[in-house]
């Protein structure tokens, strides 16, 4: 890595330090000190953050559930910036330029990113906040600028698109896209967490008929009929399944986003998918699921997998553009990025503080 | 109903008997007399068979796994013939026609059908030789002949027909639609046996650049190799998972079908399926799989299962009046009808007899 | 035509006769007393009209400009109403169910049927007051009931469903879906009349970025902005071209949608759109149009033309009985059936009396 | 840019010259001496030709019917050959590879590259021998060299290579995608010269039942026939749509290629094409031709335009490396690069010398 070998010539005494939410592995995490990132590669971007978020994917990562995540590593995938500097093959941006930073980066060479399959890139995908250091600091290195970041438009205000770097294109390509909801559909989102709320906005971009939230948190679901959920279902008695049916008159649902990630909630998309309909998994899993073969082996039902390309994010960012979606919904909170232990306090106890997104400033 | 007059008039004492292989639960079966069928609704047709065939599917119902399939049932649901009688409101097709019967029986008129979904056809679906008496005898009742049926052209060799009722299709849609298989792609196709070979030989419409084949059984990877897999793995060692990756330099395949219907087999391909890939299910499964979704939830992949809906039916006699395909390559064997007894024998011992569509003629 | 022998062994004498606005050829038409009819063949119903409307295709078939409309014929291909009598093969409707009345006819049966072309349906398409006789009379004979009639739900509103059999699936299909509308899309509608503003309310199932209405008529320009347009070019300075460019920033749009039928119209859709785009054709042309390959041959894009299939009236339905769209707003009129010749008079002066949709009821 | 200072720095005298066809407008040109290319931009390669070839589009600009071609340009957008120099930003090649050239130029980065458009490029599409200098010379400088090259493998013949730069991909994506071949179609395909020719040869990767060749040189026919045409039709007479229609039962083809660029060759395709089919357009047309949509506004056809993306080139490459296609015979002759004048004449006179592409050699 020669990011490395250049960190390390940053001559002493230099104020090239920033801070920085690092991982230090068993669950622990702290706020402090780290040098600050220099361009390692001709088409990186240095990135000072405006404006940053915490995702459940960061709790992922503090429980030690992402092996990729070692312990040193600056966290964080999601934000806005200013650029600082740029390498020297970097062709669309310059400092002082804002932007958007995407969630993967894609290098928009391999085979993967021409086939705009830009998560499984082989010299990116995500790796910010996992494989290499992220955006909750002060500032970031961004490789493959040119492809990996997007251009703020003169006066746009920057807290909505923070949105934009991982919630909204992942709750639209794994939810929407993937379930191929159309207009006139039957849909079902089990989880109205910040994610499951995210497809809900963008699922509307399809009109399908119905879209049922399902959860076991009855403020979250109220929230999802402010959102635009038609129906809602509080499954903490464990009998979604036949209050979907049910709502449905028995015949199931055109399309089953699975928003949480455990068997229970994947095994409940298995059981109301109508024939001939879709499950489009969101959550990220760290078990594996029963599939039901001998039930489904003759419905003609799709699953299917999906870790975010991003290559929906010019669509979604003319849909915020035309005032087509409200993103600022999903912002319940605020705190200086001085201030990220409490942020990450507030969002990892949502049930009782009511967090959806967290919004960390300069 | 005017059918059920008809009925009614057929006279005392007349030989309306036929031979039929009937099912009589607890694995047993027998040939025997059966009433010859009658028009019993309007859209009807009765249909005597000329040539008809085993499928794994009917050894399936006398183990008992297809509660559908009652005791009394005549099974087959795959043959060609000859009409003897059609219902008042049959358009297309008159007395001394010579059809292609279609395993799926299609209203042409409910929701599912109005969408080329005929596997889930309200009044219909797969139920010949399942819920209504089949093709293993003299005579069949076929309802919604207009959409059930297909014409024989004048002079048309009937036998290889006999691999469009169900067979041919089922690879197709199946295996080849469902897993998407394209130009260049790297395809797998797990089970070497009559569907698996059927899936092979459509799969080539579409030019992948190599289709693997993997079974247990030597004899089955060589025939495979003449119908035109480019490759083959045996899977006795339990190591076609090592095999594959090692062919693909590592990345997997971007198809995998599933042409067993067990547990392992399933995993095998979840196993070797490249990120953005496709699992087609085929087989009829008896049990759950697990789906290791702690592996390929962020692996952009897509599974399908399917219940042949018959839709590619026009499209592949277009390609065996094309001399596009050789389906007699799938016959290996001959009877009478009236020696069905034997066939079943010979067709469930395919391991020593190497058999795998047999033909039962009058 | 099994029909016509039919209709003319009406007895001498029975009272069986009806109003109908009946084509005379010539430009001129009456509405006068006609045989009432009857049922033809096994699978046809008789429904009494209980409201139906007039159709820009009503005008041209009056200017005799569709060869298949004779003189004798009465015209109309819209309505709903209540089934009087139904032939012996119709299963899904019987005397006394309310229906909706598709303007093309489908047998279910014929190969362009079972690729969902019923447009083509070697049987049916559009013959309804065009090739048979049609709806704007008491009562009209529907072929192939099954598959081109729809239920109407108890309780539900008959009004808006007029609009379900023709106006609102054509410009859904020909226009919205040929015109590959999707979030984000910039599309472009050339011609605010009743088709025009069809497709503009259909449109917004897809949320487009935003729509551009384009008209030589204010008055249906400002409907078009009430009706969901985000923006409107008056085209009668001939200049529609340079608008749109200067709308798009020299990009021109995803989807032009052509709503007129005239080779003006047609033209500037190649002139606005963009690399890549869709030029959707609705309109119905009695004239060549020029085809700029000098200059599209290299543009990727792609142009589509369609009579409508109606495949999608199930969807539409779907989205009016969700509460996604207001047909209604598209009804200006209402008249009497006996009135029809005024109705007919105002929807024919369009620009001075404002007509978009009129309704005839009984 | 780093790239003008090392221009700067080429020694004074050196013998920085090569030989290369040059356009001289006119209807002139001249193979001369030329400088040799040198780095422009940190993303160009500089590539020594190996063979190359000559395309029909290069007779165009010869008659000076390509604007953005200026006398004093070095022709050709094809070849292969081996890396004489990187720009500092190239990272997928180095000095001494062997890489194919595709005739377009894609940066990657800009908004219709990310949608897989690379014929639009803003910053590339079709410049090489056209906007810049192109490969008929000893060496040739690529812009964007890591999207706009490919490797060839250690031992590949490079002859075959050639062949996929420009006629094999605009054959195949102009022509068989845009055209929607599928297995069991009827083809038409209007001009039987090279592009016709890789197009018959592509097509067949989706099993069309038919493909009928048309043209009225006898001999291309004959050719035709043994690249796999089913069937062909002497267009000699002017009555080729008769033809087509009697062959095809008086229904038309499911897809019409135009190959030529006329007019006549265009309106053939529209008299042929059948209801629901493609005309897929290759043809690059001088002048407009007319769309006979009085004929064609209710047949659900759909036209595409398409200047070649060679967005499929890695799937071509996969085919050529699984020996499912054979671009040899599409090479009729092979000339020295010194002795380019002859080869263009040989290839402008096709009618006698039976050239189809001819190979230019180092």
């Amino acid at each position: 890595m020669p990011a490395i070998e250049r960190e390390s010539i940053v001559p002493f005494g230099a104020a090239a330090t920033m801070k920085a939410l690092v991982y230090l592995g068993d669950g622990k995490f702290a706020f402090q000190d780290k040098p600050k990132p220099v361009i390692a590669a001709a088409t990186d971007a240095v990135v000072q953050i405006v404006k940053t978020t915490i995702c459940g994917t960061d709790l992922h990562i503090l429980k030690g559930d992402v092996p990729t995540a070692k312990p040193g590593r600056i966290l964080g995938h999601e934000g806005v910036g200013i650029i600082e500097e740029v390498g020297s093959a970097v062709r669309s941006f310059k400092k002082g330029d804002r932007v958007l930073i995407s969630c993967v980066t894609s290098c928009g060479v391999c085979p993967y990113c021409r086939r705009l399959m830009f998560s499984h890139c082989v010299d990116g995908g995500w790796i910010l906040g996992n494989a290499i250091d992220g955006t909750q600091a002060d500032f970031v290195r961004i490789p493959h600028a040119d492809t990996s970041l997007y251009p703020i438009l003169e006066g746009e205000d920057e807290e909505p698109l923070v949105m934009f770097s991982d919630i909204l294109p992942t709750g639209y390509e794994c939810g929407v896209l993937n379930g191929h909801i159309a207009p006139g559909s039957i849909v079902a989102i089990v989880g109205s967490g910040p994610i499951g709320l995210a497809t809900l906005l963008t699922a509307q971009f399809y009109s399908p008929a119905e879209i049922i939230m399902i959860d076991v948190d009855q403020k979250r679901l109220d929230i999802a009929v402010r959102f635009g959920a038609t129906k809602t279902v509080n499954s903490t008695d464990g009998k979604a399944n036949e209050a979907i049916m049910t709502l449905t008159g028995e015949r199931g649902v055109d399309t089953a986003i699975e928003a949480v990630g455990i068997p229970a909630t994947f095994e409940l998309c298995e059981q109301i998918v109508a024939p001939g309909g879709y499950i489009a998994n969101i959550g990220v899993h760290g078990k594996p699921v029963t599939l039901h073969l001998e039930q489904l082996w003759d419905r003609n039902i799709v699953i299917a997998t999906r870790l975010v390309d991003t290559v929906s994010t010019p669509t979604l960012l003319k849909m915020l553009r035309a005032r087509k979606i409200d993103p600022k919904k999903l912002i319940t909170h605020h705190f200086k990025l001085t201030d990220i232990i409490s942020a990450y306090d507030t969002f990892s106890h949502a049930a009782t503080t009511g967090a959806l997104k967290v919004i960390l400033e300069r």
